[in-house]
C-alpha cells in the first residue's frame, strides 16, 4: 500500500493509493503522523473501502508525516564510500564507524516530496543534498532484537537530509547544521514494508537539475535496518510514527572537487527503486 | 508563578503553586506542555482562580512538560571550567567552542523530578551527571533577534541531563548517549520568567548521595541565553514548549580522578538558586 497525509479541500486528510491517477481519501481530516502515534491507523485502514475517491488534481501532497511527535533520528556515515569522501574532504584517514553514527533533525525541517526549500543566503553558503532510505515505525518498543526488528516496521520512504555543511561543521554536533527550516523533504508516500521485496537491495539517486549527483545501493549500508532498530531500542523507546534515516549514499557536494553547493533555481531529485521520487526546487528567502 | 504538571486523583492536571502546601489544580485533565505547545495555557491560566486547591499529600508531581513535543535541545560545553575538564579527560588540548555545541535528547527521555533512573548495566556502565538550567519557550519563531530573545521565554526549571558516556563517546555524535529512558529528569516545576530576576547570576549545584559534585554559577556560560536562542532561531523556527538545557558546569563524573559514575542506589539531586532542586535514585532494571 502506498499511503500519505495530503492536502483535499483544504483540510489535511489520510490518502491511499488506488490507481496510478487515484487515491481514497479519509473522510475526517486527519494525518498519518497523529495516526500512527494514537494506533488509530488500524481502524481507519479497515474503513478504506467507504472513503471518497480523488484524483490527483485535487490533492496536494504533503510529508507522510507533516508534523513528527519527535526529532526525526539519523545515520552519519553509513555508506562506505560516503564515509570515505567525508573523511577525505576534511582531511583525515578513512576509518569505518564502529558504531552507528546517530543524530537528529528538528520536526520544523520536514517538509512535503514537491515543496520548495527556501534559502537564505545569510544562514548557510553550502547547502548540500543527502538522498536516504527512511523508515517508519509502526510499532514501538524498548529491547528489539534484531531478529524481531522488521516487525516494528510500517513502511519505507524517501527522505533528502539536507545538511547546511558549514553550519553542521562549525558547531561540531550535528543537531543545527541539519535542522535548518525545509531541509527535510520527505515523501512521495509510505510505502507500507509489506510492498517491498527486500529494503537491502535498492537503488539510490540523487540528481541536481537533472545531473546525477549520488547512485548507491541500500544494499552498501554498514549498518543494515535490523541493526539500527536494535541499537536505539537498546537505550530508548522506540514510538510508532518515529522516522529514522539511514545514512546517504557517496556523491555529495561537499566532498567534490571542487565542492558544490545548491543554489537558488537548482532542482534536487531523490529517488529509491520502489518507493518513488522527490523533487524540490531551491527558492531565494 | 511556580506551574507544572500533576498526577491528581489518577489524571493529569496543570498545577500552580499557592504556597508551601497548596497548589491550585485545573479542573479539566490537561498538561502544560500541550498547553503551551497549543497556545491555551493562557485562556487556562485567567480561569485559575476557580480551580480546585490541593494540598502536597493529593499530588505526584511529574515532569512540568512530560511528553514534550519535540526532542529536547542541549548545549554541550558551555561553562569553560567544564570544556576544559571535558577535553583533559579526552587527552586534548583546552579549546573553548567558537560556536554553541547543540545536539538533542529524545522526548522519552523525560522522568519526574522524584521519579527513579533505571539503570541497566548492559546498557551503560558510565552514567554521569549534569546539572543544568533549562528555559522553555513560550512563544515560537524565526529570526529572533538577541535583543528580544528574553520576550519569547515561558520559564526555566531544572533539568538533569544524565549521559551515558560509553555510548555518548563510541557513537560520535552524542544523540544516543543523551537519550537513554530515564536520562532527562525535570523540575520541580517551571518558574516563570517574570518572577527570575537574572537568569545568568544563579547557583547551580548538583549533589551525589548529599556529597557535592558541581557547584557553579550560570554567569559562567559560555553563549548566554539570548545567543542560544537567536542562534537556534536564526536556523530553524523554534515552538512553544521547545526545552532548551543551556550546557553544564565542571564537576561531571567521567572528568574525575579516577572517574565516577552512578550506581544503583544512588540518589542525585540537582539545585539551581530560586527554581528548585530534583532528587532521583538510580536502581536496578
Amino acid at each position: 500500500m502506498r499511503i500519505t497525509t495530503v492536502s483535499y479541500r483544504n483540510k489535511h486528510h489520510i490518502a491511499i493509493q488506488e490507481s496510478d491517477s487515484c487515491w481514497a481519501v479519509s473522510p475526517q481530516p486527519a494525518n498519518l503522523g497523529d495516526a500512527l502515534a494514537t494506533g488509530e491507523v488500524e481502524t481507519l485502514l479497515e474503513q478504506s473501502d467507504s472513503w471518497s475517491r480523488a484524483g490527483l488534481d485535487e490533492l496536494a501532497f504533503l510529508a507522510p508525516i507533516p508534523y513528527p511527535r519527535r526529532n526525526i533520528i539519523c545515520l552519519g556515515m553509513n555508506y562506505a564510500e560516503h564515509a570515505e569522501e567525508s573523511l577525505r574532504a576534511k582531511g583525515r584517514e578513512l576509518e569505518l564507524p564502529e558504531y552507528p553514527v546517530l543524530f537528529t533533525k528538528a520536526t520544523t525541517a520536514v517538509i512535503g516530496p514537491y515543496s520548495d526549500i527556501v534559502l537564505d543566503e545569510q544562514v548557510t553558503q553550502q547547502l548540500d543534498w543527502e538522498v536516504e532510505l527512511a523508515l517508519i515505525i509502526g510499532k514501538g518498543g524498548r529491547y528489539i532484537a534484531k531478529e524481531r526488528a522488521f516487525d516494528h516496521i510500517f513502511g519505507y520512504t524517501v527522505v533528502n537530509d539536507l545538511s547546511a555543511r558549514d553550519l553542521q561543521f562549525r558547531h561540531k554536533q550535528f543537531f543545527l547544521g541539519k535542522s535548518m527550516d525545509g531541509s527535510c523533504p520527505m515523501g512521495p508516500w509510505i510505502t507500507t514494508a509489506d510492498q517491498l521485496h527486500d529494503p537491502h537491495n535498492l537503488t539510490v539517486r540523487s540528481y541536481v537539475n537533472d545531473q546525477l549527483k549520488q547512485d548507491g545501493n541500500t544494499r552498501d549500508m554498514v549498518f543494515r535496518i535490523p541493526e539500527i532498530i536494535a541499537t536505539l531500542a537498546n537505550v530508548m523507546t522506540l514510538q510508532a510514527g518515529d522516522i529514522i534515516a539511514t545514512g546517504t549514499p557517496s556523491g555529495v557536494g561537499f566532498a567534490r572537487q571542487p565542492p558544490e553547493y545548491l543554489q537558488p533555481g537548482d532542482i534536487t531529485r531523490c529517488y529509491i527503486e520502489g518507493l518513488g521520487e522527490i523533487a524540490n526546487r531551491i527558492v531565494s528567502a
